[in-house]
Order: C-alpha cells, then structure tokens, then sequence
C-alpha cells in the first residue's frame, strides 16, 4: 500500500479504479520511410479521425452545457483543417521521408514556439490549441487510445496532471467519483470545479500521473487530501463505512434544503451560491440556496470574440433573477482584465496584473462597454430581486463614478420607455484593503458590501495565491484580515445596511463560527457547501461567538486562530 | 514659444540649452558593397573605436563610482568581441555583399531576438547589453557622434527617452542642470536618480526626444513638470529670478546644516537619509542628516555574478558605521526577488512578482545567504550605531523565524571570538498591511518599525505603482494609508517602541505635517530633501498638527486629505 498526499481540495471519500488521463509525455518513434504515399495516408486517416472525435465532443458538449462551452472545440477543429500546418507536417513526410508521428511532432512544436513566443493572450491560447490537437492526432497514428474525459463510462476515480477548462466541460459526475491532480492549489480551477460539482478531490500530490497505473485500486480522502493506493481488506472496509456515513449525512443534509439558516439561539443570516452562468441555478435551488451572493458575469464575455450585446447579457440576467423569483440576486459587474485577459479588447501586457487595470478600473476607462452591461442589468431588474455590485471599487470616487454612470442610464431607458425597478440595491465588493481601512466613508453611501476574500487576503498579506512559493501566506484566519472584516462589518450596520461575504471562506468551516460572531448578514459559498454551513449553523451559538470576538482578534497569528476555533467552536 | 507637460519628478528650475541622447531610430542604410576588404576594414575599425570608448568610460566609471558599477561595460566590451557576433556580420559582408551598417543592425537585431524569447532575465539582460553596443557600433559607421551622458561637459539640459543605470553612472551634475525624459513616473529610476542627486527633472514628458532639437534654449520647471521650448525673454527673466531665488533659499538651508530637527513648539523628532551605497554617505551628511534611516543593501548582490561575500559585506557595513561616527544606521537585509532579479540566483519566473518570493520570503528560504549578511552585520556592529530591519514581514512567524537566525549567528560570532554589540535594535519594515493591522502584537516583539510608504501604498490600494494605467490609484494620502500609518505609531508608542518611515512620503511637503501630528519619530528621505524638510518643521506646531490628525483622518479621500493640508499647514 502507498499513500501520497496533497492539498484538500474538496472533501467526502471516493473509492475506486484510477482512470488515468493521457500521459503528458507520448514517445515519438523516428525513423524514415520509403512509401510517402502510405504515410500520407497514414497522416490523412488520423486527422480525420481525430476531426470526427472533436465533432462528437463538441456535440456532447453542446447539449449537455451549451453553445459558449462547445467554442473551444470549433477552434481545435479549425486547427487540423489549417493549410499551413497540414502542408507543413506532409513536406517533412515527402522530403526529408520522415515518418508521420515525427513529422506532426515537430511541425507542432515548431507551431507552438512560435505562438509562444508571441506578446499576446490570444496567440498564447492558440499554442495550447495546438498542443492539445496534435496529441489527439499523435494517440491515432501510434493507436494509442487517448484518454478523454468524456471516453469515461464507468465509476472511477480520476487521475489527472491538471485540469483544463476542456477536461472538465465533458466531465460526468455520475461517473467520476474523485479527482486527484498532480498540480494546483485550494483555489486552482481544478480544486474549485471539483467542490462546485460536489466531487471530492486532492490537488498537487505531485507525481500522482506517474505513480498510479490506470485500474490501481484507489481510496481518495478528500479532507485529509490522501490517495491511498491498493489499500488492504481493512482499509477499504473503513473507508467503505466512511462512504456510508457520508451518503447519510447526505440524506441528513437534504432535509435542511428548504429550513432557514438559523442559530441555536435564533440568529437568522442568508445563505446565498455563487454561481457562473444561468445554469448554475438549478443546482444552487437543489443546495438550499436561500439567494444568489455572486453571479459573475466574465461568462458572457469568455471564449469569444466579440463583446457580447446588450440583448444577449439581458437574456442571461433576466433568466437568472426569473428563476431566483425573488430571492436576492447580487450581480456583480465585468471583472476583467489583469490575468482574465479577453483577446479582443486588446488590453496592455502587465507586470503585476493582480495589482493592474482590471474590473472597475478597466469599466470606467472603457465606459462603452460599461454602460452596455449597465443597461442590461437596469432592463432586466423587472424580472426578480435585483442587486448591482462594482467588483475592485479602491476609492470613493470610482464609487460615484460609476454609480453616476448607472443612473444615466437608468434615465436613458426611462426616457426610452423601458421597465427598470426602483428599489436596486448598488454595493461593493470589498477586496482591496483601502476601501476595508474606510468603510465607514463607502458604508454612507453604498448600499451593501460583499467581501471577497480571496483577493482581500492576498493583496493584505501581499501574496500572489496563485504562486506556490508564497502561497503559505494566504492565510484567511490571520488577525489582520480578521480585522479587516470587522471593520467592514460594523461599518455596514452603523449605517444600518448590509454584509456579504463571497470568498471561498464563506463556506470554511474554520471561518465560519468566526464570521458569525462578527455579525455577518449573508454568506455566499460554492453551492455544493450550502447544507453543511446550515447544519454547523444550527449548532452554533450566536451569542458565544459574539462572545469570543474580542478575544479571536485578539491572537497574533492564522494558526492561533485556527486553533482557538477548533477547541471552542468544533468539538 | 512651445511648452511641455510632464510628470513633476525633482524640484527646482534649471536654464540651458538642450543636449538630446542618441535618437533610439538611427536609419540605416542598406547597399550592395564591391570591395569586401574594404567594408571589412571599416567593420573593424568601427568595433575598435566603440571598444576604446567603452574602456574610457569604464575607467572614468571605477574611479569615480567604484568597481561595482563599472562592471556594466566589461560586460559590454565582451559582446564586442564576442566571435559568433562578429563572424556573423562579417559572413554577411563577404557572402551577400551588404554593407556593414545593415549586416551589424541585422545581427545585432537576431541576437536580440534570440535573447529577449528565452525565459530568463540574465539572457535578457545581455539583448539589452547587445542593443546599446551595437548602437556605438554604427555610430562610428555611420559617423554620427553618438549622444552619451559623459561625453557632456558644458552646462545643459539632458533630454533622454528614458535613463538608463548606466546613463546616469556616467552623468556629472556639474554639468547637466536639468533632465526631461519621455518615459517614466515619479518612482521610476531617472526620478529617484534625479532627486538624489539634486537635479531638477521632469519625466514621462511624451515626445520630448522628438520635439525637442539638440541646442533648443529650455527652461525647466521640476515643481510644475513643464519645459519651455525656445523661451521668450520674458519668461527667461521670470525664471532667471527664480533660478536666483532658488540659489537664495538653498543658501538659507544650507545654514540648518548642523540644527536639530525641531518645530516651533519645541517637538523634535529625527530627519535621516535614505542611502543604496557607502559613497551615499558623504552627501547625506552634507545635507544634514542625522542618522541613515534605510541602507539598502541590494548594491552589494547587483551587477556581478556571485553572491558577495561575509568579508566584502562587512567592509561596506563597517565603513558606513564608522562614518556614521555613533549615529544611528538601520540596515536593511537583502530585498531581492520579484522585480529585482539576481540572476546567479535562479529564482523563479512570477506573474506577480510584486505579490512574490522576495525579501525576508527568500531569505527565510535561502537560509544560507541570509545567514551570511547576518554574519556581516553583526560583526560591522562594534563599529557605530548598527539597527537591523527585516523588509516585507507579513507574519509574526517570519519575523520570529529571523530573529532566531540572527540570536544564532550572534552566539556563533561570539563562540568564535568575534566582537558583536550589545544594543543592537531589530526592527521590521512595515510595507505590508496585515502588518499594520496587527502593529500591536508586532510592537511587543519588535524594537522599531520603519514603514515602507512605496510598497505599503501599492498593497493597500492594490495597485502596481510602475503600472501607469493605474498609476492614479498611488495615492499617498488616501485617508486608508493614513490610518494605517496611525495604527502603527500607536502601536509603537503604546510599548515604548519608536517608528521611523523611510519610503518617498517621509520627505513630501503635505505628508509631513500629518506624520508629524500622528506622532512619527523620524523622517527618512532623499538627502536633497532634508533642508527643506529641516526648514518646514521650523513652522509647524506639532500641537496644531496633532489637533488635526482625527480631522485628517476623518476625510473620505486623497484629494480630500490634500486640500485640508494644504490649507491649514502650507500657506
């Protein structure tokens, strides 16, 4: 039996088979042929086989998670029709006689470098276009059958170098019942994507893809981010009960969905989902999702090539506040630009794009594009319980300016004769340590805040979370940003309005007691995590966790923290 | 008559006539040569002239700044003779019988090229190296006197894209009264070089290379960040006046030389300099300082290809005590990583590096090169008034951790026979905000504080302040970084501890009445700013200061917190 650890990336127990993804390192023969012709049928036969794959992929896709997730495969087929290339790998077969594996090896590497080596977002994705296209070709013409996500049609667990964006758009979570990574953090896209699908999961366990042949026997503890490899009769039996207890606590779980989110004494906050596009809605009702904390709106803008139009972000807001029919729906506006970068708006290359022209900053230069998606949310603001929130807001004055910026368009539609609400509710993100230092100033004038504490935490400890050299310091229970969030809080209720919180650690089982005691209104989390905070809620006094404030502030350090709560509040 | 606007980057007025550094678009002529040994006879002699150039500067450079930043050009009297380099023009004379303007621009171009795509900053560095030299190169082909900062010397005005470290080595402030650049902001290098030196500066000036002609009468005006071209008389009697007043008040502070610092109500507090080298120490003397709030030193580990050694550290430690003669020096230990790379390092590639592996991050990694500077240091502290300060603490454990270190190495010197002081103050850098925000329990554990107002700035707003798309979001008196500053000295002072503050802000002229009314203790700056601030201090009461501080405070933004300052303190 080995055991290999990693980072807790999204908990529960999963027992099963490793289904391990397409080795990164495919071996190249290389030697020269005599009959061109044959090869070049060689190489014809696997383009178009690999053509056909993508076509069914991007059908599945399309179907299951619709038109915007299928783009990425409409560019992957355009590759392998792509002259250039095409003409290329053949000149190699009938010149040098090169064989077709070494041929389309190099023609693609030679592709990738220079793509790479080109300053630009876009060219940059067209090399993984590439990369990713030639392995397809490359499985065929070595009849190496390629693992694919989408291939998988039996209970397994995954086994992964990383996880693209593509991976997981045709990944079924009726099949895969854990996912282990060799890379990535708590906050990577895998990690998040494996908590928002409710899979459990362990990132960065290191060499993972070499260390587990496909069909080894596997056990994934998800909170204690261990994989344990042919595990014994004993071990398997243990864990089988913790697979049982876990599905009862499901059910257990799923009797909360319709309660209210209350203290043992009676203290009532709102537990909202943050969700990335309109068909997150039905999982985050099915979760007990009391309102929508966070619904980011960069989907409408990704995977594109132009900027969406006011009808089509109307479409995808309007549905969304329908379906809540209600409930609370905070939208924030476009938070792009720093490492989201969208290849069409052309934004300049920076050295440090975390602390760069991004989400507001960007808004306020590019007011066309601002007031289009303004005026989008002002029209569907008929159709629920609309709230707008700026993302990135450092200073007053972005805050007036946009907000000056929303009620002239809010005129405009008037003078139109378009429908929009009168009681829209205009808050912040709190995310940079400016605005927390004097939310006293803002709390005048919003009328909520929302704390997002992944980048609240970073720029406060000065830590990319993002980069594993530094990442011990993304410390969400260090007193300072503790601090932080208290000032935030009793800002908002001196002037009787509201705090959110929108970070992943809303839903941190660590933070919550915390977040409790510190008055917070409304948490939003992964909809995945909703039932669970409802349960622990229900166990929790508010009264002694306002209790223990001053003293949590008090400590010097996350671990102190950390473990104060653990022996108060988790026992 | 034309006028300028740029960016405010060193006070004062200066008159003179424009003497512009080399166009960065030289053309080049391309034609067909008959006779090969010609044109390579011409090849080589150009390579020999540029090769005795670069040997006079270098010498001049030794004598006159020391070893350490003569290196620069040994590196580039190599790419002159570097073989591949000159086979590679002189094959493109012999076999395609180009000129040999267009065969060096053309290598010099691919060598470029090759450098700048690798992914690592010293390959990069020597395309750098490749383009100024090759420049010289062509400016004896093409027989145009190439522009160079030290061949000035009669009084001018330097107008300059942007300076380089190797322009300003070379620069002599006897002779160039003024700087405009095109590029840059107010904490770009020619701006800080500028100031330091006393030179009035204006940069990021647009097109100033391309408006302006060398021999154009200027006027500069650094306070204002405006150049007059071709004056009228007027105006050059107008600034005339001025440039004598200027002389008058520099005449006055000269005389505050030897003055505590004191207000009129009798508060002293301390006015240090901030150095980057041993040689610093003379001017800052000159100007009054009474201690040296921030010795960088990132000199001892730049420009060279190992690390220096416990020996040569202890030398350039010691001799900065030793003229210090008692007062007090805090040094800074080593804040490398992120953008200043070291490129015998290996340190990893960032995409943040302002939120990366640097400072006290890398040296609690890199134990064994920070153990050898605490070596240094304590041994250089039997021979003046020696504080240590830690930069970019975020945690109380990292500053722990170095503490440790330092009590270790102690224990090591003295076992060895070494003499170390007794009273030797460890205090941190405070450029971080969860610092600030836990100043109280860092105050119990610390000796001093010394806040790092460029970085603390940039965290706090999240905002890259070499980003000039965000560029506006600097903002040193956002009442967020004003409360910050606060919780820090009542921290201090509520265990006794004193707190200095040695970024940009300590010598600004609205900053320094609100520092002094939140109870700062010692101001460390530029020495060219010292007088002034010497004088400035002479008028204020420290008890109106003070009075104001929960006003200040009370203000909701930069622009704000200006007006009230500047109406209240500097009429």
């Amino acid at each position: 039996m080995t055991k290999l650890n990693g980072i807790a990336a999204s908990n529960g127990v999963a027992i099963g088979k490793a289904f391990v993804v397409q080795n990164p390192n495919i071996e190249i023969p290389e030697h020269k042929v005599e009959d061109h012709a044959q090869e070049l049928e060689r190489f014809n036969q696997a383009i178009e086989r690999a053509t056909l794959d993508l076509e069914k992929i991007q059908a599945h896709v399309e179907k299951e998670m619709g038109e915007e997730h299928a783009k990425i495969f409409g560019a992957h087929i355009l590759v392998l029709k792509d002259p250039e290339l095409l003409n290329t790998v053949k000149g190699k077969i009938e010149s040098d006689s090169t064989n077709a594996e070494k041929s389309m090896q190099d023609t693609a590497d030679q592709f990738v470098t220079i793509f790479e080596s080109m300053d630009n977002e876009y060219m940059k994705e067209r090399a993984a276009d590439i990369r990713d296209v030639s392995k397809r070709v490359l499985s065929y013409l070595l009849d190496l059958p390629l693992a694919s996500t989408s291939d998988i049609t039996e209970e397994v667990i995954l086994v992964a170098h990383d996880l693209l964006p593509s991976d997981t758009a045709q990944l079924n979570p009726a099949f895969v019942k854990g996912i282990v990574t060799d890379i990535g953090g708590r906050t990577s896209h895998s990690a998040i994507m494996s908590r928002s699908m409710g899979i459990p999961a362990v990132v960065g366990a290191g060499d993972a893809t070499e260390q587990i042949e496909a069909g080894t026997p596997l056990i994934l503890d998800g909170a204690e981010g261990e994989v344990l490899l042919n595990p014994s009769e004993e071990q398997t039996s243990f864990y089988e009960k913790k697979v049982e207890e876990q599905r009862e606590r499901e059910e257990e779980l799923q009797q909360l969905v319709d309660d209210v989110s209350t203290t043992k004494d009676g203290h009532e906050v709102e537990l909202a989902a943050n969700i990335g596009s309109p068909k997150d809605i039905d999982v985050a009702l099915a979760n007990g999702a009391e309102g929508i904390g966070l619904f980011r709106t960069e989907f409408l803008y990704m995977d594109r090539d132009r900027l969406p139009t006011e009808d089509e972000q109307f479409q995808a807001y309007s549905e969304v506040l329908e379906k809540m029919a209600g409930r609370p729906v905070v939208i924030r506006t476009l938070d792009i630009g720093g490492d989201k970068d969208l290849p069409y708006l052309d934004l300049p290359e920076e050295l440090n794009p975390f602390l760069g022209f991004r989400a507001i900053r960007l808004c306020l230069e590019r007011t066309d594009l601002f007031r289009t998606q303004l005026r989008a949310l002002l029209r569907a603001s008929a159709y629920g319980n609309l709230k707008i929130m700026f993302p990135m807001v450092a200073t007053l004055e972005e805050f007036r300016e946009a907000k000056a910026l929303l009620e002239e368009e809010r005129q405009n539609l008037l003078g139109e004769g378009h429908e929009v609400s009168g009681s829209i509710e205009v808050g912040i993100m709190v995310e940079i340590p400016s605005t927390a230092m004097i939310a006293d100033q803002f709390a005048k004038e919003v009328d909520f805040f929302s704390i997002g504490t992944n980048d609240l935490i970073q720029y406060t400890m000065a830590a990319d979370r993002m980069n594993e050299n530094v990442s011990y310091l993304y410390q969400p229970y260090h007193p300072a940003v503790l601090r932080l969030i208290e000032r935030v809080i009793l800002a908002a209720k001196a002037e009787g309005k509201w705090t959110g919180m929108c970070g992943e650690m809303a839903g941190d089982t660590v933070a919550i007691p915390v977040l409790l005691g510190l008055g917070l209104n409304e948490f939003s989390m992964s909809a995945s995590s909703i039932l669970e905070a409802r349960a622990q809620l229900k166990e929790l006094s508010y009264k002694e966790t306002k209790t223990a404030s001053p003293k949590i502030l008090a400590q010097s350090t996350n671990e102190a923290v950390k473990e104060y709560v653990q022996e108060n509040f988790l026992k």
